[in-house]
């Protein structure tokens, strides 16, 4: 598709009022106070800018037209569009609101009807327009930030246009700007993929607060974060409206949950505020990697040095001790009375050279440094900034300065900016945002193998003969390798004691209907039966309890005790599709909420990573001299237990509660499916 | 004292080199420079400065001079103080470093003993001193920030400079600023006092790094956060050297917890970075209480609102619903499409008259209003400011403004700086701050009755006979009222199955011998014994196994079952003195470290606090329709226990593990208690 002819058109047009105040003025004097070389005004009047020329019609212009930007009423839209694709226009900008946003969805689908007759690409319609500064083209009633290596793609201009106007009085340089608005033809999975290859741009901010396509947006992100980080605020968080209903064991966590796995699986590195995005944005664009997690603190003064390594050690940064080497040479310069261990404090002997020389010595040894400096008005701050910039320069590691912000410092923190070495507002968002940094290099360092854990087809519909009973459901966890206890499932009472004597006492006995889904609640199951006797008696209370329901038979499973028992869920989400869910049984899901999320398929590592991470793991690897569970056995029957959903289209829910997990294996022992809409 | 003398002196003598760069100097001239009238400058030269007089000694100057200013060498401040003292000075700023800061504890000594003959009260030495904007009075190196109602008291003169800095540029005013250095003589619980009767502070930032006196902090604490915000920053958080050796359940905690525990008794607020103290400080020195929780969010855009929602629901603002009064009051005025429900979003029609209507409907029916105003540059911000500020003034509720602050906006920031309306720089520090406010009105309304749960007298020790046997400390508990279950003490073999039969069967046996403290570990523990001839072989085991040790005989209680455990812990921490702590038992405490710590001793609704705050609460409560624990008897255990180490003076260490606690009653299940070095 024509991106070129969106980002670096031969020339534009722009539609709209060229009245001073409408928006056609506002876009014109933009474009051509930013230094786009050919404009041109398109209005019923005809009526030209200042040195842009106006026409009443687009075919009236004889150049060709690479990208038509369009900010009059929607209901002209459609006619705009038309003319553009006679024209031979190839993309658009589409500012003009009422349209899907206000209720006019019928507007919106014409209008991308024509675009796609003619081949034109769109952004919008109801958006906050573009920015490439690599071209000098800002058709946007946005703020215009300094040229550089950080690019936003913003589902809501205001949030976009705030992130222009932080990056401008921040100094952070911007490759390129996109507010997509509605969305109706390109969203924010295009412009992932066509920057993960533009080279102008090191990092993407992304804002978003839904998603259609959640498995397609996620490809896409794994594929850009495999490449580039991208850092993303999405919103929408909390909001009853976007609560999915997540049944049972999903419904532990709210839809935001599944964003958040979502997010996590692919790499991206979520952020809540747009200061950390700035943060963030900064530091990818302007600084090296950050290639391990430790940090030598620099200081001149105690009381912030210790604030900042108390951030570090919260963040698993390691504020570890300066070498014997390292020490010795910075004794060789620095006063007797100087910190030396880490964070290394110069006190009063924080002068501009000093900082160059110990920066330089911490270098050497630690993956990154993060110099403070807070000084009282009287100290000149300019050879602090030159000290730290020349430490800085002749490296590649990454520096993070903390210049304290006050009026007095300003002016050395535009040194530091002119000459590209960021300076953070707070050490407290410099070490956040080195912790950040490093964990994406961590990410990065062990994406998965290419090889898809996607199942490559379906094996057919599960429920083909009505609901699943629950032997069935075993049956369909055994066939996918999830081990599951011996079991005998007896329809007649003259039968099932000696399927109890095959199985061997003590024996559990659970009815089989599919009118009856609570069976505990119904009386329903029979736990802890001994021998022939009991198991015949068993078999009457559950056959009585179930009178008047549709009773199939029981089921006959060999008591399981010990082990640890764990849950697994699985769900459907509206954007993402299957997601797994895993914990601890009992209360440690019910009231700790201690459960972990992941969109299905899970790969082995990603299970073994699910493991890990809820806060509940010491008791899977075992506490008090307790052998450890089979956390291998365990990982397996994720993966395989996530694959269900893609092998059985109709397979809406599914539960595994309670699996016990053994020293030495794992098996389920319980299971319960759920037919979707699907099919 | 004569606080008066040094915040509000009627002369001022600066000793110190007037030479240009030199520290005298640039005391001179901000004094000067700030308009305090009356200074002279002291110096072996006699030399003045501009139209500041010089004299070699003080005792020269015909006036009387209330406060010096010493920024001389160490070795010159002794005698100084002397020459001070002789001439009648009565506070002191010394300035001065070289003294405990660097190893030399005895100059501090005797500038303090000098000081104390005298009767001049000091701050410092090694300090940035000190600004009193109500008397023009500011000798320090430091910035001078607006008049204002913030007072801030810092240990390290950096950090505090710091806060003026940013209190300058983010036009934060400021009452009094100190930085007491070493504080050798007046430290943060003198200022603390005082600051608290100052009618020009409204609210106080603390910065501290360690504390010496924990209790008499926090009975000072209490006091003023009875009356006005106390915001502070504690830092050194995790920094090894500041890890206390809490022991056994108190090691779960490192000695941070205890200062939070302490900080959050007196209702301090706590923050993390110099950004959340200045946010607090601008919202409790310019705004209304914030005296509930409801939020109206108001916006011109969706994106930041729903943006804020989040924050707001996470930090458990309440974003409730308009109510229909408030609906059909803003539609009269707003567009169709606006957002109604809260947020309320304006659209595109975001006036300034709007917004003023918009917040005025509001705060009719919320607690606080949060504008929040994104644009693009072309929009006029000034008609924002003027009506969010128009809307504020003329209601007495609080308005948390937060226009986005790019560049464009910077002029109508100012304005509403000028108008004492504060902006904040994002919505989310905006909806924090509100957060945080709420939560100290909320504090404060329930600010405990002022008497002291205190034992009023010792019973003396608890040691005196030697170590105290598990049968000792039970009957130190029972005499506590501290509910233990019945037991026999029993000596000899013989006594042991009438003892048993009198408890009745099943019991449970333990060792008692003062070598012996882990009796589980060593055989010295039978439960659940049945009969008496098990009751025979269980003596006969335990005793076997105690042989070549101090064995005392056994100890019998009934087998106690049910209920749930918890267990409770008493230590001493260095500058806290006793502190409890409370969670339930096994893994819960030791894996997910889930324990609240309180300085002890507590009162009756600060146990029932501590019972609310662990993670686990809804277990104690009954989940699955279980009986909830006793929480009346638990919460009275833990104020007696809590009173123990005040009662028995050489009680180190106590530890209940495990309490049962049942759906009637609360029941010891074992006890240990350490001798301490306190005699």
């Amino acid at each position: 598709m024509s991106f070129r002819a969106l980002f670096y058109p031969r020339a534009v047009a722009v539609y709209g009022s060229v009245s001073p105040g409408k928006l056609g003025n506002i876009l014109i004097n933009h474009l051509v106070q930013w230094g786009f070389p050919k404009v041109f005004a398109v209005n019923p009047k005809g009526l030209g800018l200042n040195h842009v020329p106006g026409y009443a019609k687009i075919n009236q212009i004889s150049e060709d037209i690479d990208l038509a930007v369009i900010a009059s009423p929607a209901a002209t839209v459609k006619e705009i569009m038309t003319d553009c694709g006679e024209k031979g226009v190839q993309a658009a900008v589409i500012i003009s609101s009422g349209f899907s946003e206000a209720g006019n969805a019928k507007g919106e689908a014409e209008v991308k009807e024509v675009a796609s007759r003619y081949g034109i690409r769109f952004i919008g319609p109801n958006c906050a327009g573009m920015i490439n500064t690599y071209s000098n083209l800002a058709p946007t009633l946005q703020a215009y930030p300094p040229q550089g290596h950080t690019a936003v793609i913003s589902q809501s201009g205001a949030v976009g246009g705030a992130v222009m106007e932080w990056a401008q009085s921040h100094g952070l340089g911007i490759s390129k700007f996109v507010s997509y608005g509605n969305g109706a033809d390109l969203n924010q999975i295009e412009f992932l993929r066509y920057l993960k290859d533009d080279e102008e741009t090191k990092v993407i901010a992304l804002y978003i607060e839904n998603i259609e396509d959640g498995r397609e947006f996620m490809a896409a992100l794994k594929e850009v974060t495999a490449v580039k980080p991208v850092v993303v605020i999405k919103s929408g968080r909390t909001s009853t409206g976007q609560r999915a209903a997540l049944s049972h064991t999903g419904s532990m966590a709210g839809a935001d949950a599944v964003y958040d796995a979502a997010l996590k699986t692919c790499g991206a590195i979520r952020v809540e505020s747009l200061d950390d995005l700035i943060d963030l944005c900064k530091g990818f664009s302007y600084l090296p990697r950050v290639l391990g997690r430790k940090v030598a603190i620099v200081t001149n003064s105690g009381g912030p040095g210790v604030m900042t390594a108390d951030k570090a050690e919260e963040l698993k940064l390691n504020v570890s001790e300066s070498s014997a080497e390292l020490v010795a040479e910075l004794r060789d310069f620095l006063p007797a009375h100087a910190g030396f261990k880490n964070p290394i404090d110069m006190t009063v002997e924080g002068t501009g050279d000093n900082y160059r020389r110990v920066i330089e010595a911490c270098l050497k040894e630690f993956d990154a440094v993060l110099p403070i400096f807070f000084g009282p008005p009287y100290l000149p701050t300019m050879p602090i900034a030159e000290g730290i910039l020349a430490a800085f320069k002749g490296n590649n590691k990454p520096v993070f300065s903390a210049m304290e912000t006050g009026l007095h410092a300003a002016e050395s923190i535009k040194y530091l900016r002119d000459h590209h070495l960021p300076n953070f507002p707070s050490c407290e968002r410099a070490i956040r945002t080195m912790a950040r940094m490093a964990e994406y290099e961590e990410y990065k360092s062990k994406v998965p193998n290419k090889k898809s854990v996607m199942p490559e087809k379906s094996k057919g519909l599960l429920f083909e003969r009505g609901p699943l009973l629950e032997p069935d459901a075993m049956k369909v966890l055994e066939e996918n390798n999830i081990k599951v206890p011996e079991y005998r499932f007896v329809t007649d009472k003259s039968e099932v004691a000696a399927a109890a004597l095959e199985l061997g006492y003590p024996i559990v006995m659970k009815v089989v209907s599919p009118q009856i889904l609570h069976k505990s609640d119904f009386g329903g199951v029979e736990l802890n039966i001994k021998n022939g006797e009991e198991v015949l008696a068993a078999f009457d209370r559950i056959a009585r309890n179930s009178e008047g329901y549709d009773f199939r038979g029981v089921v006959l499973y060999p008591m399981l005790r010990g082990g640890r028992e764990v849950i697994l869920g699985l769900t459907r989400d509206a954007q993402f599709g299957p997601v797994v869910a895993f914990g601890l049984g009992g209360i440690y899901t019910e009231v700790l909420r201690d459960i972990v999320l992941r969109v299905a398929p899970v790969d082995r590592p990603g299970a073994e990573e699910m493991i890990r991470s809820i806060r509940t793991y010491p008791i899977l690897k075992g506490i008090r001299g307790e052998k450890p569970a089979d956390l291998e056995a365990l990982a397996e029957t994720i993966v395989n237990f996530s694959r269900l959903p893609f092998l059985y289209p109709d397979l809406a829910e599914a539960d595994l509660n309670p699996v016990f997990a053994f020293p030495t294996g794992v098996i389920v022992g319980d299971v319960r499916m759920v037919r979707g809409n699907k099919e």
